[in-house]
């Protein structure tokens, strides 16, 4: 009964199929690596903004203006 | 002091009156359980979309269509 | 399907039997009030060490001892 | 290559100007404190809906009301 | 820059052989299906007493015992 | 009300009075920058070892292995 936490930038739109997979996908590692039970593996995508996500001290936001 | 934190699907509207009975409820849970301070508990609910919940492999989205 | 985190701090013990008491009654405050299927409700409990927890700007670990 | 998640309620608006000195400055604390590697260092800010947080057994939602 | 947490109850022993491809595979999971990239990808996993998770309001210590 | 997450590997041993000043630093963080109240500002500290923590789809355990 493994719990996923998956947490992404929301950019350029993740799609529902995209989401399919990532939740497929985990499900399955967590039963190919320990035999965990697909049927009760938790996963839970967040979203969140770009102002709201940093790294190297600076928001993807900016990052983002940077690169261009 | 606790930290409580419930993640729950957002599904047909979850009334701010039922929020209210979240975080009574769970405050209250954690001062009779263990004698926790009510004035120092804290509640987070996350309401999630289901596309970004999945169980047993796939999201709620494809799960909630399944059953109809 | 909700998920509940119940972070406390670790002093003086909580036993099996106060953490049994917390999973069900946070399963059923869900049914309750959401109606949501205790079957796949999950409920973590962390306990986190009064060195690690912070109040007010300072551990509880201090806070406990000025207590004294 | 520390993970800070920073919880507030959404209220009254956070500007991208007040994210970025939180992303900076967290980033900054884990550095000069552990000597962390600002490179490597996420920040995410989780803005929670004052219906969503509760504290002393109420929302924030309720609290603001009694508080005018 | 994902960040990915894993909660997995702490039975049997999960030995760092499997907890080095739950970290590959949920990285590769992010890169094959949204192009992430990997050097910022972060997991972490967390083991939880099985006294501390519950599911379907009773705790996976007292689940395992009425299993055997 | 802010709730403030820390996480960072377990390693070399991260002193109480280092955990002391990432509890005020990140407390005075929120008041500054937002006028939060520290009286209810909460911050948990989570240690990881270095097994458990991956980046760039490898354990911390591993990366330490091979900058020796």
């Amino acid at each position: 009964m493994p719990y996923v936490n998956i947490k992404i930038t929301r950019e350029g739109g993740t799609t529902p199929e995209q989401k399919e997979k990532l939740i497929a996908g985990a499900t399955r590692l967590l039963q190919e690596v320990l035999g965990k039970n697909p049927a009760t593996t938790v996963v839970v995508i967040d979203e969140v903004d770009t102002d709201n996500w940093g790294i190297a001290g600076q928001s993807v936001t900016n990052i983002r203006k940077r690169q261009k």
